[in-house]
């Protein structure tokens, strides 16, 4: 893909950090931490940052409906990037959902489909990325012991929380003729998961999320450089590499077409 | 990933062509094709090629435990391909279900997991890759047309079926102490799939599959240069410029922590 445009799209970041008391969601101590290093790489990698602070679940639906609805036809790429409690769901196509402030669930696979090629034209043909940070299940990663070749990144974390709660443990098509230049109607989205599906999504109350500070720190490092699946690849492995209780592994469904590179001034 | 045994690792093929009458799913034709191609190109790349025809769903189940629990010690990788119906099945972790010959279904979040690191420990820490081939539900994908930066790649097919039944369509711990180098259990793993959750995949009777055809093709061009995700993009790029009434796209699930490039003589 190459991105022309500057600047080049809307990154719109929901960021859901008190959650309503009858929810048994609690506080995400941390995320505003993820939040603004977001928006100021962001920012720099030439997107327009819009933030949306602690929305409930139908008013999430409406500013990514609202973000859907928006005039792309002069921007290369769209970015969505979510900050919450998240925890698995039965589903048929994209794995997880995703918890409003008032403790109601939106799948993944429906925020995701907003922006296919059928529901949002003006993004056909252009890379949709999404960014998730939240618990994609219940399950506690106790890892297993490896024969070594990776080197040991860091010193076990001081305080860790989890991105679901610890009491209550929660873990298209259009019609145009033949003959044309046509795209899949599911292409060109990247879904990148804090977690896999199933698992719990780590969280320190001072420096935020494993997977937030480990992207913005290889974006920082390497988006003038590698390709996006390449800086994946690098956060899943110093994510998966850090040492504690309990593991965990960021990755991503991928349904691009190309190398996606960051625009870098 | 460096791949340095010789051969690598195993490459099970089930290859699904005949299915019982009370299942109500056609013969796969074309299939053969593909799972020729496929064992010829692994077996290249350093595999050892097993290979089981027309299995029920049990018998697969059997195949793929029998695979998970070989010794893989002095291997680096694990290759499963199949070639089968499969539909859209609702599920938690990963998308997609495959058919037996029996007309019985295998979720393939299941047939992942027996690769997992709590599940197959000799397999930890190593590449574990997974090709389906298969439908991932009956949408069948008329596309969308683009303002075009792609040239059309192929003249329209002739006969083409999908991989699933044109009349009823249808469609992973272990308790290791901390301080030691250690990986999350789910890591490691890539599903290719040939279509988008939901949609149909193509097949043409006499050249196979659009996904195996494109992936043999790129891998016999690039196997020995680039690395897999880069490849799996060439794949979902060809493939989705193919011209015709309907369209798919390939992509993939990605928890591999590192670029995985195959060992070429």
């Amino acid at each position: 893909y190459e991105l022309k445009a500057d600047p080049c799209g809307w990154c719109l970041i929901l960021n859901n950090v008190d959650f309503s008391s009858d929810s048994n969601l609690l506080t995400r101590k941390g995320s505003d931490v993820d939040c603004k290093k977001l928006e100021n790489r962001f920012k720099a990698l030439r997107f327009k940052v819009l933030i949306q602070q602690n929305l409930k679940a139908q008013e999430m639906v409406s500013e990514l409906q609202k973000l859907a609805q928006q005039d792309h036809s002069a921007l290369d790429c769209c970015i969505v990037v979510i900050l919450s409690h998240g925890r698995q769901m039965r589903h048929n196509q994209i794995p997880g959902a995703i918890y409003g402030t008032d403790g109601n669930l939106i799948p993944i696979e429906m925020i995701v489909n907003y922006f296919n090629g059928s529901n949002c034209p003006k993004l056909r043909g252009k890379p949709k990325l999404f960014f998730i940070q939240a618990c994609g299940g219940e399950e506690k990663d106790r890892g297993f012991v490896v024969d070594c070749d990776s080197p040991v990144s860091e010193a076990p974390e001081g305080s860790l929380e989890s991105d679901a709660t610890p009491f209550r443990t929660l873990a298209g098509s259009t019609d145009e003729p033949d003959a044309v230049t046509s795209l899949p109607t599911p292409s060109d989205i990247l879904v990148s998961y804090s977690t896999f599906p199933g698992f719990v999504s780590w969280r320190n109350p001072s420096s935020g999320s494993w997977y937030v500070e480990t992207l913005d720190s290889v974006l920082e490092q390497y988006a003038h450089s590698e390709d996006l699946l390449n800086m994946l690849l690098m956060v899943a492995n110093a994510v998966s590499a850090k040492e504690g209780k309990y593991k965990q592994i960021p990755g991503c469904i991928n349904f691009l077409r190309k190398k996606f590179f960051f625009m870098c001034k």
